[in-house]
């Protein structure tokens, strides 16, 4: 049987999303998906499995986030022959992960669902505090401290809507070598001290979203204007973007199918 | 001149808040107020003065609050000689203090003013999530898994408004002879997932709102009549009260003058 999940969790102290192997061995852990990994096994084959190394239960997930984003709506997938109480698997899977990850709305699937190849769409959410002084309460978020025009950011953010090749906005290291992607909803607003830009595109390259964030700011630190959004775009050239900004900021808020 | 300042903080990671001697020498490090004392002697005095161990610029906080306990409002006065610059002052002091430390609304006062014996009633709140899974952003807060009945909660609550001796509510150690305290607001309300508790009192003892929390939740764990609370007011024997909660739900939101 082929089962989905739902995974939230606060990357800040993980090495991004996946599992990665270097000659046959992991690196750089904890990885979301090693320790989901990990309570998997041990709750559905038992103690002594989670122990060894060879991964026994298997997940995809719908894409990869990297060190330090969150996630709200992380969809994952995974087989197994035994069978599975919802409520009580849910309940125990969670006592088992750390306290940053979790997971939610186990569901039954056809085999033929794959997390990453059905997904219609990604939803990702990025957040940082416009105000001067700082806030204990900021937590990990960027702090902007010049005036950001909500309008401005909303015209700039339209230039992305519709089928693009978003090679200026990739970070060297994307396997993939197609880089267009179609953007759904791209938009941005205040919420007090807050600015939240929400984006939904049917995929994402390589730190797409944290390098449109710093080519936003680029146009609003150094009063340019939102046409910079559609030079840098055309230009499909990553060094007329703005810098990448920090990862804490960023959430997969909802993969659609 | 004398000034105020609130001040906002995480608790987690500090000693409670006030700075604590024994023998002459400072233990339990690192606190808010020390934390706030080298800031504000880095700023006011100079580099060298806040390296040296001797209180050069003194706080007076409007009351303690324990390791792990938050505050949105916490306020404190301090007097000097030199002159100010309001807005730069803060924003220079939260540049210097760690980043769970944050400061505001800077003020200069009469010296007749005194943040912890001018201070008219203190606002606390608790807050802890309600549900039997574990979610990811549930941060530090306690996880209550039985139903709550949010009705039954503001009814035990009501027993405790106008004056009282609440010796029930206080743990050993609260150096203030007097246990009466005037309650003039106790209100549970619940936000999504969270249940949130607000107190208002003239004055609170050591543990009080968190022995309160446990006392509601000894109700509702047991179902229990809401009566229970005014058996345990009036009994003045802390052994008959539920055990003292988690810190990290607890935030000093407001101090009254």
């Amino acid at each position: 049987m082929r089962y989905t999940l739902q995974v939230q969790y606060i990357g800040k102290n993980f090495a991004g999303s996946q599992i990665q192997f270097e000659n046959g061995r992991e690196i750089e852990t904890p990885t979301i998906q090693g320790e989901l990994e990990k309570a998997l096994c041990k709750l559905i084959i038992g103690g002594k499995a989670a122990v060894n190394k060879t991964r026994q239960v298997k997940t995809v997930f719908s894409g990869r986030t990297d060190r330090g984003v969150n996630s709200e709506g992380q969809v994952v997938h995974f087989d197994t022959d035994k069978s599975i109480v919802a409520s009580k698997f849910v309940y125990q899977l969670n006592e088992i992960l750390p306290k940053e990850i979790s997971v939610s709305d186990l569901k039954a699937v056809d085999e033929k669902f794959h997390a990453q190849k059905s997904a219609k769409s990604r939803y990702y959410r990025y957040v940082f505090v416009n105000r001067k002084c700082k806030n204990a309460f900021d937590g990990d978020l960027m702090r902007v401290k010049f005036d950001i025009n909500i309008d401005r950011m909303n015209k700039a953010l339209s230039y992305l809507l519709g089928e693009h090749d978003f090679s200026s906005f990739k970070s060297s290291g994307t396997l993939n070598p197609s880089k267009v992607c179609f953007i759904e909803k791209a938009a941005a607003y205040r919420d007090g001290d807050k600015v939240i830009i929400d984006i939904v595109g049917n995929r994402f390259l390589y730190n797409m979203v944290r390098t449109i964030v710093g080519t936003l700011l680029e146009i609003e630190g150094h009063n340019r204007s939102a046409e910079l959004m559609k030079q840098v775009l055309d230009a499909c050239d990553r060094r007329k973007a703005g810098h990448t900004v920090s990862p804490y900021g960023l959430t997969l808020m909802k993969v659609t199918y």
